[in-house]
């Protein structure tokens, strides 16, 4: 399951609105002979992709995948399927299917003879390369994630509106990492007239990767035509509002499931007032300013007793910097 | 050593201007037949303390000590005589002496036959119970540790200046530890006017320590004559100014080597500015206000090149909070 687990991270960001599910076939023997992940929509699902690699060595044979095999005629054919056609005598899945459509691939299998169990690794899944998708069928939101990059004071840009690089090489070289994944990076009207920043996907010689995310800039106010984020280097999206839900539900419309929030502190503030940032990624500089935006704006908070209140997730080292991963203390969706 | 390292920490906060230093003899068979610690200004060092307690089983035995035993009269015999009435066969010491006039204690007690060697958890005591007062000693100023609680988006209060409780339990109890190891607890006055803390050592159920550290107000405003900070719980030092430096005299006149700077963001700023914060213990609360005081007011900085460079040297859990360490990036003091 863990190898089903890696195939599934490497097609991150390219399988929405489907999830990103890993796949791989052992042999009667217990030989690894198939290893798949979900294609880009319309492409055949992880299960499919793993059967052709094994073909005739998958009878008798068992099937990890890292969500339950679907049983329903999408746009390609139910999984269950193609795993009974191949002859597949048992299968090992890590999350169950929460999906309307997709749910009760398990029973069609039990009820055809095959040996069904459920659960293995299921939190690293679900938390992990499943858990925008799953956060997406529970909510019929995308998931957001807002991650900022600050100082040990707090602020995401000096007095004077400067901000590159708050962070290290190694955590810009995460960011990327973590870009390349969404499948939408959104910043709002301010940042883009800040920083002129490109929201691509580059390498650390700077190079464009082949898939991009599409951009997405968050304002009334527009922003100027030269701006980079208007280049041909990826797609970009306008929405001229100021309201969280809208902004998801026109990323909704195109097929988005995973959102990285970059900023700036007014937008976030509007997400986070909303309920609307599920994940925080904060890459804590060991720096200090002393002045400038704090990372985040208003957002409905008078008095202590009010705060937004969160849980650490995890804490890791980035190059020099902290990173501080945080989700939701109670709920959905935040606050 | 690692005995004796146990033995100075539970003198730390004591011993000003003197070293907190820990010390345990062996008898010749390797027996633990002595501990002890440095005693407050006038009282016995370490050594001694440990050898009356091994008495005449010390001798062919061997001394550990925290830094390296001195061979000068202060207010006390030198330690390296006690050492050597008592028939000490061995030391072995963590950290040499910096001091002008302690230093050489190592060389008497080798002329003398005894067998010598230094070195041992050198890292542990010049990183812990002796950090501040081999600061004091190289640079003649006492050892400042900025402390504060502040959200995932760097506020340290909300909008209307409150700010308890911040950080959770686990963060507060550390804190009052931190503080009973300090020799003083420093605030501006728009802190004790915003908080009305005590700015004292407490338990968990709110009982006064014996001890307490001196309590330090910066400002040329006053404060309150009803302010908890003025109560009899513990003394209280007004500094009339605005330079850290003059505060730092002030302190160094009254034996303080150990500050423990409690902010709030002004005070912070002008110390941080000066180069004048030697460490920075941050308590990050997974929590968010999107309003409210940063933790850093001004500290000469406008643009993202000139930020004050730190570097992250431990990382840990406080309950549900994140404690970062952090110290200067380069040379003394910040900046
Ligand atoms: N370190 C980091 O991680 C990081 C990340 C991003 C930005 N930054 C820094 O943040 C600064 C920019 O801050 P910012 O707050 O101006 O950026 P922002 O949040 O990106 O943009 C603010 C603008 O977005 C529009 N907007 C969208 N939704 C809104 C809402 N709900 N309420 C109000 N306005 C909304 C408004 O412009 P319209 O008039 O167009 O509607 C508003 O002026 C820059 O200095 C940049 O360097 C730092
Ligand atoms: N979460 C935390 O860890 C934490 C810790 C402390 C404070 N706080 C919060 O911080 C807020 C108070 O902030 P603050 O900045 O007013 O507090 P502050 O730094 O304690 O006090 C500021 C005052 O100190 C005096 N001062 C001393 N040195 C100065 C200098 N070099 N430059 C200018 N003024 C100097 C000035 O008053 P004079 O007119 O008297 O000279 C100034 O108004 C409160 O809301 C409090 O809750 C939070």
């Amino acid at each position: 399951m863990a190898v089903a687990l890696a195939q599934s991270e490497t097609v991150r960001g390219t399988t929405s609105p489907n999830p990103p599910v890993g796949a791989v076939i052992l042999d009667a023997d217990g030989v690894l002979v198939g290893r798949g992940a979900t294609q880009p929509p319309g492409g055949p699902h992880a299960e499919v992709m793993a059967l052709r690699e094994a073909g005739e060595r998958a009878r008798g044979g068992t099937a990890f995948v890292t969500l339950e095999p679907c049983s329903h005629h999408g746009r390609t054919p139910p999984c269950t399927g193609a795993l009974l056609d191949a002859g597949i005598a048992a299968v090992r899945f890590a999350v169950a299917d929460p999906h309307p459509l997709g749910a009760g691939g398990a029973g069609v299998l039990r009820a055809a003879g095959v040996d069904v169990r459920e659960g293995l690794l299921a939190d690293e899944v679900a938390g992990g390369p499943l858990r925008p998708w799953l956060h997406f069928v529970r909510t019929g939101r995308p998931h957001v994630t807002w991650k900022y990059a600050v100082t040990l004071d707090g602020r995401v840009a000096a007095a004077d509106g400067t901000s590159r690089w708050i962070s290290g090489p190694a955590s810009r070289a995460e960011v990327h990492a973590i870009r390349a994944a969404a499948d939408a990076i959104v910043a709002g009207t301010g940042t883009v007239r800040a920083d002129d920043a490109w929201l691509t996907v580059r390498d650390a010689d700077g190079h464009l990767a082949s898939r991009q995310p599409l951009r997405v800039v968050v304002g009334t106010g527009g922003i100027p035509e030269n701006s980079r984020v208007l280049d041909e280097s990826a797609e970009t999206l306008l929405v001229r509002t100021h309201d969280p839900d809208e902004v998801l539900t026109a990323l909704t419309e195109r097929g988005v499931v995973d959102v990285l929030l970059e900023g700036g502190p007014t937008l976030a503030g509007a997400f986070v007032a909303a309920g609307r940032v599920d994940r925080i990624l904060a890459y804590v500089a060991p720096s200090l300013l002393g002045a400038g935006p704090a990372a985040l704006g208003p957002s409905g908070v008078s008095t202590i007793t009010e705060a937004h209140r969160w849980r650490v997730e995890g804490v890791t080292m980035s190059g020099d910097d902290v990173r501080i991963a945080a989700v939701p203390l109670t709920g959905e969706g935040g606050s």
